[in-house]
């Protein structure tokens, strides 16, 4: 097989799938791979490399926001939930990859700047921006969590318990804070 | 010294502040107490019995909510997010301890009780809960994060960057928007 980037983190995201975010290791897709570890370093510097480049394939589907008006803030923050839990731990994933990612070239600018242009004053836009991330992925990470967990039998959770279902909910509620400051 | 689970917890919660949560095992904490990690089994089931009485040690000085109020809401929040803070992975912890809690045993049933005495309908006070828990959660773990990664000095961020700085601002956003729920 022909190693590069691609088939790196395709084999990447397939041992993410299967068996989480802890086994993700060079030596771990190395080894998938039949290759050495260093054979993977002449394409990925770090493993924070390479877990940048899973995040990114993980947010491939996500589309840019296209406007900071409610509706368009609503659908986007379900698309981003929705491509999170497509994958085991990838709100995980990409939390760790986003801590280390200066905000400017993270994908929080772009929803502070739609919420900008909609009317909200840059210091309200940042917040807004972060919350809004925060929320979703904290969302996904609960749902993730939940699911591992009833995966594992280590519980007895009910459907109740499943913070999926409330995302639309939160969302809505978190938007029309936003839509309250804007009439500020 | 005697060993009691006041003990553990205390040499876990050390362990968690300087080493971070993927050095808190039974292994490590009976090394530190100089005992047999069998005799740890003695007070506590499991390490996930363990981390179950970490996170309430960290939630200790977290008040009850006394009411639905926004201004209550906010501060409660900001408490939270403070004793989430003052330990390093708080929110990891916190956050792994409640996704295997059931609903109804854990922090955020009485936020929900708070909410719909204050006016919420049933089904958005659960949701209104679960978001406010999240939203708290993911900005103390993007906070969490950031310190680390500027304690490992791996990247360069700025002030700007700390979503601690945005909590008092996103926890207003999704108070305003419960306002406009109970308004409805």
């Amino acid at each position: 097989m022909n190693l590069n980037r691609h088939t790196i983190v395709t084999c990447a995201l397939t041992i993410l799938d299967t068996y989480g975010l802890p086994d993700v290791t060079m030596r771990r897709i190395a080894s998938a791979l039949s290759v050495q570890p260093s054979a993977l370093y002449w394409h990925f510097a770090s493993k924070q490399e390479l877990l940048a480049a899973v995040a990114e394939e993980i947010l491939h589907d996500l589309p840019r926001l296209s406007s900071g008006e409610s509706t368009r803030l609503r659908l986007w923050a379900a698309r981003l939930h929705g491509v999170l839990l497509r994958h085991r731990d990838g709100a995980e994933v990409v939390w760790s990859v986003l801590a280390l990612t200066p905000w400017e070239e993270g994908i929080g600018l772009t929803i502070e700047q739609r919420l900008a242009e909609s009317g909200l004053t840059a210091s309200l836009a940042h917040s807004a921006a972060q919350g809004l991330l925060n929320l979703v992925l904290g969302q996904a990470l609960s749902a993730d969590q939940r699911r591992q967990a009833q995966l594992l039998n280590v519980t007895t959770l009910t459907d109740a318990d499943d913070p999926a279902t409330t995302l639309d909910d939160t969302v809505a509620i978190f938007v029309a804070g936003i839509d309250q400051a804007r009439s500020c």
